[in-house]
């Protein structure tokens, strides 16, 4: 990506970033806030990588500072339809279904290692803000997504740390917490976000949306309920 | 590594399990307790895999019932001379300067990172115990050694997973956790761990220890206080 000259005047920022609908939007806030956003992938061993292709992209359209992608292999793991390729990731299911529980495209403890992670890169390159764009919707399944959680981490990362013992609070921003996917793709339309380079998709094929597994189905209804045109390429119209 | 029955009546419990002393002599101490250990060794990015193989070796002959070796790269952010090749890792320091501050071989959030994962594994299997060999000589330089450290990840656990949710409570446990190197070595030298396989050297070089970096000198120390014989293989006889 482009080499952008360091402004000293806004304070760094992580910027978790994994070129989706949300975390993009994440970026955009980040961006608005006067931060100098230093944007972090996890490649987790999704069975896909065309996200992180796109998460490079994005961080340089939108004018991160800096992308990082760092390597953490939860595959080893398994227990995941994200990570192991032996379980499906459902699909046709309605939104009462999905939150129902939680979800086989649950990664175990993700968001717990994907903001250690974060707070790793914060500490070495001394910022003390890290945007993730857990939302509201991902509260009815996900148990790392919740307003309690991120309180926790806060806590833990203040014990955790030099800077934290030095003193210094890292703070974690939540812009998208209370909003719902049209709210947030109506945040993100008004900061110019280019949502036809993210991708959002569980399951893409060719570099293209499946348009059927929960992640899409969520993000079409936010489009729809938003007013916003979808400028999301699937892989056929529709089913 | 042998495979090994599955014993129902033991309750799983995750070892983070390095290869060096300490986490060897908290591997002894999970099946001292009745666990059956589920080894977990973390790849981040360290210098030299030396460690790595002993930690495979010490899994097998100790009786772990599992060993698994996670990846996480983080010498993609160095800041530390345990993962970034052009820092020097010191030598020859005494124990006193070695007190003063946090040391130039302390690794971003490391404990974070690990403990992390070992959350994820733990999930994963159904454990709700996890075991790593923090101890007070650590206190002195690293944060995320402290017992609030430890206390507040548990709480963040608690919060962070299915098993949370459902009212499961994560246990850490540091039974070394206000043990010195001396106390270390005569409880490990109890338990019959075989000190020789493990390595607890900064900067090994052919599988030996260099003998004058922080971790050989406490180490070297540890025996001497203890009065047991030091049975590491050093690169010279001394220096």
């Amino acid at each position: 990506m482009k080499k952008r000259a360091r402004d000293a005047t806004r304070p760094k920022a992580v910027v978790l970033l994994s070129g989706g609908l949300d975390s993009t939007t994440c970026l955009a806030v980040a961006l608005r806030d006067g931060f100098e956003p230093h944007a972090l992938s996890v490649d987790y061993g999704q069975r896909h990588k065309e996200e992180l292709r796109r998460a490079r992209r994005l961080a340089d359209a939108l004018g991160a500072s800096d992308h990082k992608v760092v390597k953490v292999d939860l595959s080893a793991f398994g227990g995941s339809a994200l990570t192991d390729a032996r379980l499906r990731v459902p699909k046709g299911r309605r939104e009462k279904e999905m939150a129902k529980e939680i979800p086989i495209t649950y990664v175990p403890a993700r968001n717990t290692v994907l903001l250690a992670l974060a707070l790793a890169h914060a500490e070495t390159i001394g910022a003390k803000d890290v945007f993730v764009g857990v939302n509201a919707i991902d509260y009815s399944g996900y148990p790392d997504c919740r307003p309690e959680f991120i309180r926790a981490f806060e806590r833990l990362a203040g014990l955790a740390t030099k800077a934290g013992v030095e003193g210094a609070k890292l703070r974690i921003h939540t812009p998208l917490q209370k909003l719902g996917k049209a709210d947030i793709v109506r945040l993100g339309t008004s900061l110019g976000v280019p949502y036809k380079l993210t991708l959002s998709c569980y399951d893409p094929a060719r570099g293209k949306a499946c348009g059927r597994c929960d992640a899409c189905t969520l993000r079409r209804h936010g489009f729809e309920a938003a007013g916003v045109p979808d400028p999301t390429v699937y892989v056929s119209t529709r089913s």
